[in-house]
């Protein structure tokens, strides 16, 4: 059995129906190349059983360590590995991450160690081990980071623990069998519910399947893009509350149910077209263009739903308006309220133009950060 | 009988539905304390039936004349006058047209002068008389200064020759009964249609009567504020180009069929909430608070559905941010693409605030005017 293990999981974006999706109506979102890496590595079991259980968040320079026999204590009268983490297990989980110190500005941090103490217990047990990640995307923005790092968390546990890959011989990179992305797709779940409460369960789907899922309630449609799309993403870094911005919508639903239902049926509409444009196959430059053409559309068709919704921002219609010059669709993404917004980055679109937008766009603070969507999912790696 | 005769109409914006009302979905208008102004004087039978027919447009320094003769030989086979203008007349019309001499930039205005001819013609037949006009509204802007023109020349023209106010002794200005504000209307409706080919009949409407409409293909009500509603108007002097607007939103339409009736349905839905508010009695503060924030939101939702109509402008975008800064709602009126913005002043809002806000905006190159929305329609003054 392997001893070291990596996996690589990507975030996502919603290409159109955020908060739409909330009142029951379809959502597209997309994996795009911006990936966490967890590297996991189990000690020998000739290691002593007092050895530490560690967590490694190296872009931030925070170890956290629990000797495991202390785990073994603290968890032993639950009964685990359980499958979904009981109030008795979430609140011993809480005592020991209440036990740790984050710095003032990563408070938020602690149910993303939360949901890691869960998915190692319940997937490892108490043998000491470390886990070290790293990660392209920027937290708490809406690209779907706690997602693919509970993938990625999951992915690399399972993996040595022989629940999945356990006959894989294959060199390099690789994506698991349906099944086992289904398994790792589970508990990467159950690690968001720590995270978020009552997460839609989409961002772990992305990240673990890839290319581009569209939703609607509780039913995922696997969708396949017939090739890349390049957008630029820009981060406000305008600190949201989603919360906020969700309930907003709620009210605004209420005091004008008619006009409201209409609009989010209008993004419903949007979806499905989108999603069958993503979908259409385009080989040369006058299809590709026609399809770019036809998704540039939908966006500012979308944004605009999103205005009348009320969760654009100041920040955001600066980026809409810095790419409008340069005649770029864009579209806020995820809840809106700051956050990160969609270029779409046309095919032909010379390198000279994007390299002067995000100059741009980097001159008014925000941070760019240049992704194809609706790539690969998961994928681990054991040498 | 009267000799001299003034007549002032309003100009009108339109508060929700633009462009959804073309294709069959609710719109609302209002009239605004712009006016065009008209002073019309008959000459007395003594004088010299050689005499001329003039049209001053004292604003631009133009003066039209034409031998009171000359028209009566050119109109005579034509049996005047007609109750609609009938090609051949519009021929004769064109032909004196093309004989003028207009400046560069005001060639639009020959379509005006028509409208002017056909009238005059119609109701006062060849007495000479001079007509002189002024006017508080910005030219093609889309505030509906060509209606105010027409109602307004009609009125006066109809006043004169009898047709209108016989037996009216008022001293100062005074609104017309019902039954002859109509016929105004009616003959205000064939200048536009000189002016516009196929007008809605919604700007001569609003002139004429006053307050505010909602119309719906061709059925026009109206409302009635139940107190003034102040606003904002930036008129961003970007021309605009209302048939290429109105056929993109067409085909755009055609394009998405599903999606872009659900924003019209939307949008009619918001113009019929909008109406009920309008209509809504508010007499404190707090109540008058109340509505014009229920006000502000429609209008805000309007502007979102605009934008995703592909209607709005960098101009417009311009104006959006600049009053969003000062937590005001404003959205585009008329056709879009540039024009005219319309930005709700609360009724406690400092006065302050509106001097900054305007010189913001001043200071973009764009005019500012602020207005009483729903007030009076046309009136006339015989002392």
């Amino acid at each position: 059995m392997a001893l070291e293990v990596r996996a690589r999981a990507p975030g996502k974006i919603i290409l159109s129906g955020e908060h739409a999706v909330v009142h029951g109506f379809t959502a597209v979102a997309a994996a795009i190349d911006l990936h966490t890496y967890v590297y996991f590595r189990l000690h020998s079991t000739s290691d002593n059983d007092d050895g530490l259980v560690e967590l490694e968040l190296k872009d931030l320079g925070l170890v956290f360590s629990w000797p495991s026999q202390r785990l073994r204590e603290m968890f032993s009268e639950l009964g685990l590995p359980s499958k979904t983490c009981s109030p008795e297990c979430l609140k011993v989980i809480t005592s020991l991450v209440e036990e740790l110190s984050f710095p003032e500005a990563k408070i938020g941090l602690s149910s993303g160690v939360s949901a890691f103490l869960y998915l190692y217990t319940s997937i490892i047990g108490y043998r000491p081990g470390k886990v070290r990640v790293t990660s392209d995307l920027p937290l708490g923005s809406g690209l779907g980071s706690s997602a693919s790092f509970c993938v990625s968390v999951s992915a690399a546990l399972l993996a040595l623990s022989g629940a999945v890959c356990a006959d894989n011989q294959q060199k390099g990179w690789f994506v698991m069998r349906e099944n086992e992305l289904e398994l790792v797709n589970k508990w990467a779940f159950q690690g968001e519910r720590i995270i978020h409460g009552k997460p839609s369960g989409i961002d772990n789907t992305v990240s673990t399947f890839g290319s581009m899922i569209m939703f609607r309630l509780s039913e995922l449609t696997r969708l396949k893009s017939s090739g890349p799309i390049r957008m630029l993403i820009t981060n406000t870094k305008v600190g949201r509350n989603t919360k906020a911005l969700v309930a907003g919508v709620s009210e605004r639903t209420q005091r004008h149910p008619d006009a409201m239902a209409a609009v989010f049926t209008a993004v419903d509409s949007i979806s499905k077209e989108l999603s069958d444009v993503i979908q259409s196959a385009a080989h040369d430059d006058v299809s590709i263009t026609a399809k770019e053409e036809k998704l540039e559309e939908l966006m500012e068709m979308n944004q605009g739903l999103l205005q009348c919704m009320g969760v654009s921002h100041a920040s955001i219609e600066t980026v809409l308006r810095t790419t409008l010059r340069y005649k770029l669709a864009s579209k806020l993404t995820g809840a809106g309220g700051g956050g990160c917004v969609l270029t779409l980055l046309p095919t032909l679109l010379p390198s000279t133009i994007v390299d002067k937008v995000i100059s741009e766009l980097e001159a008014c603070g925000f941070q760019c950060l240049k992704v194809e969507v609706g790539g690969k999912g998961l994928e681990v790696c054991f040498t």
